[in-house]
C-alpha cells in the first residue's frame, strides 16, 4: 500500500483524491486543507486536517495548491524521510528545497470539480531529485496511468505552455464564438459537431497540413465579407491576427 | 425518390455522394466534374460527366465547388424547373440569379476525404428563394439530418464566421502548439487527452465561464515564465494577444 497525504481542496486535490482513495494499491490518509466543505460529498470520508502538523506518517506527500502557495506550504511541512511533491506544471522542483527527497507529480489535463475524469488517459509527467523519489514517483504514477513520463523542468515548462495554447486557447475562441453568437441570435450548440470533428482530425492528421478555411486557401473576397461582420474588438484582433498567419502560410505553399 | 445532380468533386461533393448514393429515398443521377479520378474508389459506380448538357432530369442540383467557381457553373447550366443550391457557407444566393428556383444547402461540418462522417451529427443550414425551393431542400435536408434548419443569409455568413473560428482558428493553434512540441523534443500526443476534454467541456459549460490557466487567474509569474520559453514569431504574437484579452477579463471579474 501507498500512503498519500494530499494537500489542497482545489480541482486538482479533488481530482487526486477520487482517483486515490478507492485505488486497489493506493491509499490517502490524510487530506490537509482550509475548509472541509470545499470538498465534494463523495469524498467527505477521507480524513481531514486543517493542521499540517497533523499529518500521519505517508510515503508520498502531494501538494496540490495554487502555484503561488505551494513554498509556503512546503515551509510548513516539516518531513525528513517523506517524499514531497507538488503537481503544478509550470514551477520549480526548488520551491520544496527544504525537503531531502523532492519531486514534480504533474497530471496534464483540466480538471473541473463536476467532472469524474478517466485517470488511464491522463498523462502524468514526473520528476524526482533523486533515485528514492524517482522510484516513488515512477510506481505511483503508472499505477494511475499508461501515459506516465518522466520529464525535466525544461520540457515540463515547454509542455505546460502548449497545454495553456490547446485549452486555455482554444477555450477563448470557443468563449469569443460563443459570445459572438449569442449576439446574433445563432445557436452556438449547432457548433458543437464541428468543433468535435476538428479535435477528432487531429488524432490522425497533423494539424498543419489538415488546416481548411478561407485564410488557409487565400480566399479574399470571404475574408473581406467576414470582415464586414461587426464583432467586438478581442474577436476582431484574433481574426486579423490569425488570418494574417493563415494567408502568409498559403502563400508559402504556392 | 428525390433525384440529385451533384456538380463537383471536393470535399463536400465527396461527402454528400457518400451519403445520398446508398439512400433510401434520396438517389444522384449524375455527378458532373472535371477528372473522375478525383473521386475515391468506392464512389466510381455512381454516373459521372465532365459535361453540363448530359445531366438527366432531376429535382435539385447541388453546386458543391469552390466559393469563386459557383457563379461560373450556375451560368452553364440551363434548367427551368429544377431547383439549383450552392453547398457555400460564405456565399450569396444571388450567385445563382440565372435560375428560377434557387436555394442554399449548406452542411456546417469539417470535410476531407479520408472520413466518412455521420451526417445526423451534420447541422444543414438552408435557404430558398421561394415556396417550391423551401419545400424541396426542408424535405432533403430532414431526410439527411435533425439538426436541419432553415437561416437568412445574415445569419448564415455569421455562423460561417464562427465556424472559421472554432474550427481553422481552433486548428491554427494545434498546428502551431505540434511544431512547438516537435521543436522542443515533447510528444504532441500527450497534448491529446487534454484537447478532447477541452472539448467535452463546452457541451455542459458556457466556455467563458470554464476559462483557466495562467491568464485567466492573473497568474503573472507563469507568464513571464512562459514569455522566456523560445517561440516563433506567431505563436509568440498568439500568446501575447490571447494572455492580453484573458488578463483584461480576469481584472474585469475581480
Amino acid at each position: 500500500m501507498i500512503r498519500i497525504g494530499l494537500i489542497g481542496t482545489g480541482n486538482v486535490a479533488i481530482a487526486l483524491a477520487r482517483e486515490m482513495y478507492n485505488h486497489e494499491i493506493i491509499t490517502i490518509v490524510q487530506i490537509i486543507g482550509k475548509d472541509q466543505n470545499k470538498l465534494p460529498k463523495d469524498l467527505i470520508h477521507i480524513p481531514f486536517s486543517n493542521q499540517f502538523n497533523s499529518l500521519p506518517t505517508c510515503d508520498v506527500v502531494l501538494i496540490a495548491v495554487s502555484d503561488n502557495e505551494i513554498q509556503n506550504v512546503s515551509n510548513q511541512l516539516s518531513l525528513t524521510d517523506t517524499v514531497v511533491a507538488h503537481t503544478s506544471g509550470a514551477s520549480s522542483i526548488d520551491l520544496l528545497s527544504n525537503h531531502q527527497h523532492r519531486g514534480v507529480f504533474y497530471p496534464l489535463q483540466t480538471f473541473s470539480k463536476q467532472q469524474h475524469l478517466n485517470w488511464s488517459e491522463i498523462p502524468i509527467l514526473w520528476e524526482g531529485n533523486n533515485k528514492l523519489v524517482n522510484e516513488k514517483l515512477k510506481t505511483l504514477s503508472q499505477l494511475l496511468s499508461p501515459l506516465a513520463t518522466q520529464i525535466d523542468e525544461k520540457q515540463r515548462f515547454s509542455i505546460h505552455l502548449a497545454a495553456v495554447v490547446v485549452n486555455n486557447f482554444t477555450n477563448h475562441l470557443y468563449a469569443e464564438a460563443h459570445h459572438f453568437c449569442k449576439s446574433e441570435h445563432i445557436n452556438f450548440d449547432l457548433l458543437v459537431p464541428l468543433i468535435e470533428e476538428t479535435t477528432r482530425k487531429i488524432k490522425q492528421l497533423d494539424p498543419r497540413e489538415s488546416q481548411t478555411g478561407p485564410a488557409a486557401r487565400g480566399d479574399t473576397q470571404t475574408i473581406q465579407r467576414h470582415m464586414a461582420i461587426p464583432m467586438t474588438k478581442e474577436l476582431s484582433d484574433i481574426y486579423s491576427l490569425f488570418t494574417s498567419q493563415l494567408l502568409e502560410k498559403s502563400n508559402e505553399n504556392i
